[in-house]
């Protein structure tokens, strides 16, 4: 159909993306995410390291059973009892690939690994032959390969290749490189290495200088044929390459790019607030792609521009990449019918009695909020949805607050059924609210980020509220959206405290790996 | 000193930036912010487009009386009163540019100027022509330049070389190059037109594709000598290439990039977070640079790395960017010296009786909070420094809440010294607090924006919150902290409209001058 060359979509937002402090994801997280990357036509999903905790092992193996295009990836470092999980946890999936890594700088070496470089070569030829026993699609990385000695990186890529492994990562593990530098490795590698004609190299970049879209599309002219990314750029510190950003290079300088990707470009903005929700990260304002300004023009030049002819100011057009005009559609009258309609719509499939209370919460919403947006029918059901398991939640709350002198909330919590009232005082109402719902489920998390959203614009705004709790290590994400700030707040800190209870036993991905 | 080639870096914060929608500043926000620019080491600060109205005239005027090194730069659209405008809004400051632009590109010229290629080259010689009256330092912008037929763009450059134009700015409009492409535009341009030696190139790159930082740097490999770019990468749509990002790629790059800029590194963090406050508008966690993430290294083999050696992970420290570690230092018993002296260390200098009112806060805040940390202080004085000069005033407030039925706010408020008491009810309690305002000091604006931030962690942490009001086309924010997030979130409204007052019969920078 088309002349130009694939370049694969690898997703490690569930991998890599998890790793940024906070970001951890649950179980069912990740499946609603793979499922929803799947379906955009990412090529391969990293949905863990299976060694890492067993939480990572089964959020693995549950990613690989829902996947129906995509390869299910697993990360493994070098040793034999990482790949032996790692090769367990992918065998839910029908196309499955082992990932194994292991340092090649000399700082690495040296400091991280204590070997020699000699060593590293055995390490690799072993791991990726290991790794061969289980599944045909091996892929290795040299980490920090970047700032590796050229000769020594061609010596490692070499072992790979010997030992099996089909695809090559080369990543630039601190976001180090410049674009030119960055393709010079590729070009050096697929021209000197034996046997790299006959596997995929793949590029994985990091934005600590804020060049990880270009160093990605560099590596493509030097002939990588994989893209490492993550859905809003999320990653270690400044984060991987935005896979949303490289899709759509490719889309819109066609002309000059002759590659191309599977991702459907219109479930970005999707994803990518799928992704915000999950993490609780908001996404920025400026933002490429999926920023809510991203397609907006304010100054008078650029707007009498655009409404003689888009394409003074625009490359793309919102709606390529799932940016529509906010539409009113739902009211009052609306039935149970149109409603279950808007939602298949807006992309949710939910059951009959899931819909019951959908609607049930939306006739509500209605008789509160004169304007209701699909962003308020997508808060609503996407609050459902994550709150679908939950051993705990909020069945009524009062609050009083101002300046004048103790805040104090009231509050009746359902835990495993039973009902417990409680009141507490704070300093301002959140904090009250907080110490109530303490007081009702005793816990020893701690608050990290409390943040509100309003969902849509104006003063009856839904308003969604996301609150990040650690403990022992764990770190998750709960959020909550109602009209009313304060009872989203209690929500939210309920979620979050669902979801630390649902981790049960399980580590942070990387911790007990270290 | 230094062997190294010196890089003009052109801050476009307060004209591009602004240009976000909902992005835009006051007098006052823009001279706090041109300081700090200025004592930052930016080279040129475009402080606004003063042909657009009478607000952005005088910001750019009062910008340029408080510069000390930098040059004081105002846009101008082709025209001659734009230009006249310009030059006398720009007499305020020791050194001064006039920025003059034109549509270059065959589409700009049919559906934006509908002029002819001929007609668009004899303004370009009109209109430096006439800016080089009023002073010696003259950039000319071709608009569009990158979607400009490279043989005209030659000859607008000429032109404009000839008429006098000491800087030549080939702006990436619409955010579509790639780096290898925008670096040959330079190239070319700097070997094939008459007088390019003598002239400076500059590189004004937008991100819709991710790639602005990317392309700045490449165009500065072609032989550009100035990059104009943004804090936190503000700007149209998609933002400006980030000015951070683009200080720290040749610092962190030296020995690949032999350029220098004079920005110093440490108060990049700074500034960030004073132009994220002036304009509410938030910074990704993952931000590079500036982001909270920018240096978090979560999975246990990334610490486990940087315990070992830092630099196996880490390119550059915190601490060069202004990121350092969270000190605790101040509490109950600081006395008023030690709260003056740690306000010095932050960067702030203010008047005693300032000092007076904000030892006052902060007291009441050691009352509140276990722990102050500087965030807190800093949120402290910047909510008093942005509310110097406010007609209205929350002088108390009491809330009623929760699931069960009519949200309730109480409010006095001080409209030019009267007290005002109000009771409103609302969907939520911040519906009811604003409805209450409403009441108090009846006015048309509309909500664009609620958010909040914790300033710091921890359940009693002060919260942060930005409202954005927009009326009559014009668009404002305002931020308010208290511990109380009711409190804070009555403070931004009021902060909010404060601002829109004051903004009297100022207009949207750009909006009178289509």
């Amino acid at each position: 159909m088309s002349a130009k060359t694939n370049v694969r979509i690898f997703d490690t937002t569930m991998r890599d993306g998890e790793q940024s402090p906070g970001a951890a994801m649950t179980l069912a997280d990740k499946v609603e995410l793979g499922r929803q990357l799947d379906a955009m036509g990412v090529d391969i999903i990293e949905a863990g390291f299976p060694a890492a905790s067993n939480g990572d092992f089964e959020a693995v193996r549950a990613v690989g059973e829902v996947l129906e295009n995509a390869v299910l990836c697993g990360l493994s470092r070098a040793g034999p009892k990482d790949i032996e999980r790692c090769a367990e946890a992918i065998r839910s999936a029908g196309r499955r690939r082992i990932h194994t890594f292991i340092s090649t700088s000399p700082i690495h070496r040296k400091h991280k690994l204590n070997m020699d470089a000699e060593q590293v070569l055995d390490a690799i030829t072993a791991s990726v032959t290991l790794a061969r026993n289980f599944t045909d699609d091996v892929e290795w990385s040299a980490e920090d390969a970047t700032r590796t000695e050229r000769d020594y990186l061609r010596r490692a890529v070499e072992a790979a290749i010997r030992a099996g492994a089909k695809t090559i990562n080369i990543p630039d593990t601190v976001g180090y490189s410049f674009p030119d530098e960055y393709r010079a490795v590729f070009e050096d590698l697929i021209a000197n290495v034996p046997g790299a004609d006959a596997v995929i190299f793949s590029a994985h970049c990091h934005n600590d200088l804020g060049l990880a879209v270009a160093n990605s599309i560099a590596a493509v002219q030097g002939g990588a044929r994989q893209i490492e990314c993550a859905v809003n750029g999320l990653g270690e510190r400044a984060g991987n390459a935005a896979l949303e950003e490289i899709v759509m290079a490719f889309k819109v300088r066609g002309e000059a790019l002759p590659f191309e990707t599977r991702v459907d470009g219109p479930q970005l903005l999707r994803t990518s607030q799928m992704v915000s929700r999950i993490t609780g990260f908001p996404v920025q304002f400026n933002k490429a792609i999926v920023g809510k300004n991203a397609f907006s023009h304010e100054s008078g030049i650029h707007q009498d521009g655009m409404l003689k002819h888009a394409q003074t100011y625009e490359i793309m057009r919102p709606e390529d990449v799932g940016q529509g005009a906010t539409s009113l559609v739902m009211g009052k009258l609306s039935g149970r019918h149109a409603f279950k309609k808007k939602l298949e719509e807006l992309g949710y499939s939910i059951s009959d009695n899931a819909l019951v209370d959908a609607f049930q919460r939306f006739k509500e919403l209605c008789d509160r909020k004169r304007h209701v947006f699909d962003e308020d029918i997508i808060a609503l059901v996407d609050d459902q949805i994550s709150h679908a398991a939950d051993s705990i939640q909020v069945a009524r709350l009062r609050v009083v607050a101002g300046t004048d002198g103790p805040q104090t909330a009231e509050i009746d919590l359902k835990v495993d059924g039973e009902q417990i009232w409680k009141t507490a005082r704070g300093n301002g109402p959140i904090d009250a609210i907080f110490n109530a719902i303490k007081e009702a489920a005793p816990h020893e998390a701690q608050l990290d980020l409390y943040q509100v959203h309003a969902v849509t614009e104006g003063t009856d705004a839904q308003a969604k509220v996301s609150v990040r709790l650690s403990s022992n290590g764990r770190s998750v994400s709960g959020t909550g959206a109602d009209a009313d700030t304060l009872v989203a707040s209690a929500k939210a800190y309920v979620a979050a405290l669902n979801r630390l209870r649902g981790l049960g036993n399980r580590t942070n991905a990387q911790h007990s790996a270290a």
